[in-house]
């Protein structure tokens, strides 16, 4: 007999956990799909050669690296960033530009297991590539908003910035050289404070007092978007790549306006950095009022060339990534997700043994009316089919045994109120299901 | 820089080919919650000594192996019935009987590369565990015949047989436990015709003359279905457990019959086999009318024991498996798929360079009344973006410049019919909304 576990860091999905996690996928493919975007798919292998050096030096030692059958090194994917860069590269021919593509898959990374840390999860990336225009920035930001109020949230904040800004400032400060290590530490802003930062900031790139001062006045500038935009402005002034980045903020801020995004729901944010050097323009975060402290639900960018270890072809674009997992954590934690366990409202008791037949058309007629209806499998007790039903979530049962079909009636029973009505089906299915439809919703 | 390839047997799935497949998925899942099929997932690494000797020595040959980083012996899944049975042994307890299940996911198997022979493909499987109640082995059929309808197939048919009619009458014939061979060899008759079957069995199971007369004349027992029961009738005749079997398929003919599946859809064939020792009652394959030289595209049966390996409790339980693969090939081959490369149905060409927040908010508009909307990015010339509109497969194109804002019209293009009509939009979107989902349908 052999032991049934899975390894550390893995998960089985039981029903009440799939249920969710399928619906929030498919809300993000709806909306995603609503813009334009298509889906694709990559292989969960590639050749170690792609993987390798494409992340961080964290990600390459945590890759799933082993030879294949036919003595090929290959790795399992770690995000679907790298497989996205090469597909396109391999086919960009063929997808022309600009190309929108989403994709929903798993990826490994063997991570020390820790709570809340996985060795498998899932992605559910979009992109608009082979494009500069603004047009796709804010587009990027018009799906998290849809995506967030399509998910049911009301109150979410997406945080706005742009690299160019820092840039800008840096370039002007004559620092354009220590970009990474300026936002290595600025990074950190709000976990050590200011002071601290100041210190790395000096010991790291160097800086004198002054250029450590105005990079965390740049850093610090905050306020209502119209008031934090006058105040960015003298910040970059003298500097091209700094005024282009504060005008597609501005473009950005605007287009979200016109599109509809409530005001309250967009903050310009040049706190935000995400991926040291990564993006190149627009940076994205997504923050639950609810529930801030899980930090970023929903985060992306703008990049100049995706795919450049790959091909020669410059292949610009923008796009983000929602963190599905953390996402359905807060769900769960903020009472947003119902402890179902069946995708199917209504049971049918198998009641009386020699009606089998009856049941299956029944349920066969009321599936027809667009009813999710299980047929319990054996002619146990109905009290115990019945317990059945509530345990798992059913919404409804319908009820007929003897009596009921020779009167062409059924019961039906709605499991939550505990209350029962008799309905008649002489004349055919339709009051039945309106009578289920009204308990179901 | 690196060549962007993928592995031998290993697939990229661009927006043409994913789309048809998401949809199938789609329809699927749809299918199978609606008879009360729950989803599950579970990881794509187990522990090898999980997945090892659990298929056939073929499949144990092309099982991915590999030494973690903890030092752990794991592989990647092989298929979704070893995981379901280590599954269900882990967690029977709180999942409770009877368990419905569906379960989507990717499988990997170091094969030989072929054409059409894939080392990386998906899986659609649905079962119901812990009841050996002939009324889940309806339902199945139940479920492969919505299923097909539901994916758009009018023309196709479910075969049935038991198991239990071939061992009754091995039974008889005093050859219980040469059962397996018996099958190896009946499994080829449509291939190499009776005589040589006749010689196999004769090798390899020892059988006289009438032994394999008696075997023979039961694998070739034909005709409608009452027609098939009625010469079934003498040969299972003596046999508890060939009778049983017999009863058996009755009862699911007439439960088909009764939840409505039209009769040409079903037909009793007892020289289906599969899994030669895997399957113990009711055995399904599903093919199409049109192209059943591809053979079955939807396949299971009953089995006594799921999970006999990882627990003492016994799990009888019955499933299917959905072919997605072949079945989208059929359907690509039967011009069932539209060659389209965008989820989107209308484009909004980004026409006058200065009007770009008003294509938004129009998007916007026309995105809440339901319909998808993609805005061009790039303000180029409207040639080119009514080119690109075609070649990824909109159906329709918002066409409005500086005239048409002014004048509060807009241009309706249904680029299939390239016609065009004059839709204002002084009032709302209504109107556009309404001329756009005429072309759209």
């Amino acid at each position: 007999m052999i032991d049934p576990r899975i390894l550390s860091g893995f998960r089985d999905y039981l029903p009440e956990a799939m249920m969710p996690r399928e619906q929030l996928i498919e809300t993000a493919r709806r909306v995603y799909r609503s813009y334009g975007f298509a889906p694709i798919d990559t292989p969960a292998l590639e050749y170690r050669e792609i993987l390798l050096g494409k992340g961080s030096e964290e990600t390459d030692r945590q890759l799933y690296l082993f030879e294949d059958h036919g003595g090929r090194q290959v790795g399992m994917r770690f995000d679907l960033t790298v497989p996205l860069a090469r597909f396109v590269a391999q086919h960009i021919h063929s997808l022309g530009q600009p190309f929108k593509r989403y994709h929903v898959g798993v990826v490994w990374r063997g991570e020390r297991a820790q709570r809340g840390r996985y060795r498998e999860f899932m992605q559910c990336d979009f992109d608009t590539i082979g494009t500069t225009s603004v047009a796709a920035d804010i587009e990027t930001a018009l799906v998290i908003n849809d995506l967030f109020e399509a998910i049911g949230f009301d109150r979410f904040q997406i945080h706005l910035n742009n690299r160019q800004l820092l840039n800008g400032l840096l370039e002007k400060l004559d620092m354009a050289d220590q970009a990474v290590v300026v936002l290595r530490a600025l990074d950190k802003l709000a976990k050590i404070g200011r002071d601290r930062v100041a210190e790395e900031m000096t010991a790291t790139s160097g800086a004198s007092v002054e250029q450590v001062r105005r990079v965390l006045e740049f850093a610090e500038v905050s306020g209502e978007n119209d008031d934090a935009l006058s105040k960015l402005e003298p910040i970059v002034a003298g500097s091209e790549v700094g005024q282009v980045g504060l005008a597609r903020l501005t473009e950005i801020l605007a287009g979200l306006k016109a599109a509809g995004v409530p005001q309250r729901r967009v903050k310009l944010d040049v706190s935000i950095a995400r991926g040291l050097d990564y993006y190149t323009g627009a940076i994205f975060e997504t923050f639950l009022d609810e529930m801030p402290e899980i930090g970023s639900v929903c985060s992306g960018g703008r990049y100049d060339d995706l795919a450049n270890l790959f091909t020669k072809q410059q292949l610009p674009g923008v796009g983000a990534s929602l963190g599905l997992d953390r996402l359905l954590a807060a769900m769960e934690a903020l009472g947003k997700i119902e402890p179902v366990r069946t995708p199917a409202d209504v049971l049918i008791p198998y009641f009386d043994a020699q009606r089998l037949n009856e049941y299956l058309a029944l349920a066969a007629q009321l599936r027809a009316a667009g009813l999710g209806v299980e047929v319990y499998p054996d002619p146990k007790k109905l009290g115990q089919q019945l317990k059945y039903a509530s345990e798992r979530g059913f919404r409804a049962a319908v009820i007929a045994g003897e009596d009921e079909f020779s009167g062409q009636r059924v019961q039906v029973k709605d499991l939550a109120k505990r209350t029962t009505s008799d309905i008649s089906v002489a004349a055919g299915v339709d009051e039945l299901v309106a009578a289920l439809q009204a308990v179901v919703r």
